[in-house]
């Protein structure tokens, strides 16, 4: 098969830094878009990913699922995008496209196995995929988004993984204007759910350790902040939300959040792969209390989110990133330095 | 305010064994309905109130809250009970009847405190409200439940509590004909689970550690039966239940059992009170699984489930048992020692 060689940066191992590599990248064939990448953004489980945190990275690993770029030319049977057109990839290039989950427009939970951005088996080339961290990328396009021309495109980039991640739950449990919505956890995840459940016109409560965040969070679109270690202001809270949305990265006590919720009201896990501590089963069972877990979303909500960004201007918060200093960028990342998500501009690759 | 006095068998403190006692009940006021208990299911809640594992139980108790019993008097408001008819009463006996809760047919989650049959402040005569170990009781007519005539009087007096906790559910989450139904535990509740599922046309499967059970649950309507200790077993089953209905009494780790269920089911626990060993985030997260509580059922679902229960001829399994037995069916209850619920015939107590 033809192939064309890229750049990149990736890992060799689990404990190598990123540097400078050559990937190769199948032609375009008669169902793919080929993008040049402008933008992409750098998420946690890219490190996780690098570091072999999870025990499932296959070397090298090219990180990389929020990526912005153009069409620079597009297969046979195409129909869907032309050359020039703002486009994003997420988290999944393919999938079975044939089995109920992808019948059902949930191919993040495809039978036969999602084929995510990188570490994934490659059908077309062998080995395993290579992410956005790279000047350019060939995807199936069904799997390709039409990104909003009124939209910042650099604030868009992490809309393809940290935006899904937060507005597929508000979307799937039907978060509505006057629900009142709480969002624990201020980071990349948190400060989108914030801005969604505000422009879904929920009255938005920032539930956060920090006091020192409660600015930001406002700015953001929070109409209260609830500092969770304060039992007082925890207990005014008590039984009053409609629907929490947990973006907390790693195991936590949740029973203090499950005492917010309303009878029958549900708090959604975003980020916590990790065991929780334990649950307390009076905590659900006095309210008929419901923890879920959710994950990214389909191609369909993703457009569907893609197309509310662009009608009501919502970006990611975002600080632009050299290429070359991606592993400082990760450095600060693991701290929560970053007000909310580094933005790799590629421009700095292909010079 | 005149009162009457009744038998009854109470404990005096946390350490005390059940003994004969007497208590005062309020005379039949105008909203009232006066019965004459002929049965009183053991629930093992009886068991942690008398013992006060729950540290808030007010001595004496006088525990009981399957009572099947006949209206001997009514009170001049009285307009759905008549003398003579055969009632139950469950774990409540009045509500505030004027919150949202209440008005929503959730009195079990009243916003102003359920009051539940024993161990709740007595608003008529001050001090607790008393269970139905006892010879009779008088209780408020919208609390007051009819029992279809054509079931079993004593397999009845377990589905004031077992019955509705498991029923409530399976109604809410609306299981129905088809859907893949897992019952995990067999015993008071987890019978009840396996009755209520089949006759709502489920395919149910006892989900259960004990081989030996398998052919008893068989017998009470299981489809199948599921070993959760075989990995293989539980491996073939894996993401194909609709529905979980998790009768364990204590602490347990339930990630085995969210990963049979499918995309977006719920397993609703209904018996644990207790901490929960650590849930896997990644285990709700992958297949928007959820985990949710149940607390036996409004007054409303009640009548539904015994109407149901005419309707199907269902009741519990039962052993009778005399009152002055009550402490070794305890021990015996503990021990799981039971199929499946004890009920106290209370001719034993007016001899």
């Amino acid at each position: 098969m033809n192939t064309e060689t890229h750049k990149a940066y990736g890992a060799s191992s689990n404990t190598a830094a990123l540097e400078p590599m050559h990937i190769e990248r199948r032609a375009t064939g008669a169902e793919d878009v080929k993008i040049d990448i402008l933008y992409c953004g750098i998420c946690h489980s890219d490190i996780h990913q690098v570091r072999n945190d999870w025990k499932n990275s296959k070397y090298p690993v090219v990180p990389g699922h929020e990526i912005i770029g153009r069409v620079v030319a597009t297969g046979a049977n195409v129909t869907k995008f032309k050359e020039g057109d703002l486009v994003g990839v997420g988290c999944m290039v393919d999938s079975c496209q044939d089995c109920p989950s992808c019948h059902n427009h949930l191919e993040q939970f495809c039978e036969n196995g999602t084929i995510y951005t990188y570490n994934s088996p490659d059908k077309h080339l062998g080995g395993y995929t290579y992410g956005g961290y790279s000047t350019g990328v060939t995807v199936q396009q069904d799997f390709v988004l039409k990104v909003p021309e009124n939209i910042d495109a650099k604030g868009a980039a992490p809309l393809l993984c940290a935006g899904i991640t937060t507005w597929s739950p508000l979307s799937h449990w039907k978060v509505k204007k006057g629900d009142k919505v709480g969002i624990i956890g201020l980071g990349g995840l948190g400060h989108m759910g914030v801005k969604f459940a505000n422009a879904l016109g929920a009255h938005v409560v920032m539930i956060t350790t920090s006091p020192a965040k409660a600015e930001d969070a406002k700015t953001l679109g929070a109409h209260e902040v609830l500092i969770s270690k304060d039992a007082e202001a925890m207990k005014a809270h008590a039984n009053s939300f409609d629907f929490i949305l947990n973006t907390v990265p790693v195991g936590h006590d949740v029973n203090p959040y499950l005492s917010l919720l309303k009878i029958d009201a549900t708090m959604v896990m975003v980020g916590a792969v990790e065991p929780l501590e334990a649950v307390n089963g009076a905590g659900l069972i006095r309210g008929r209390k419901r923890i879920a877990g959710s994950l990214i979303g389909g191609i369909k909500e993703t457009q569907e989110m893609l197309d509310f960004c662009g009608e009501h201007n919502i970006t990611a918060d975002v600080e632009m990133v050299n290429m070359q200093d991606v592993n400082n960028a990760f450095e600060r990342v693991i701290k929560a330095d970053v007000k909310y998500r580094f933005v790799i501009d590629m421009e700095s690759l292909k010079n």
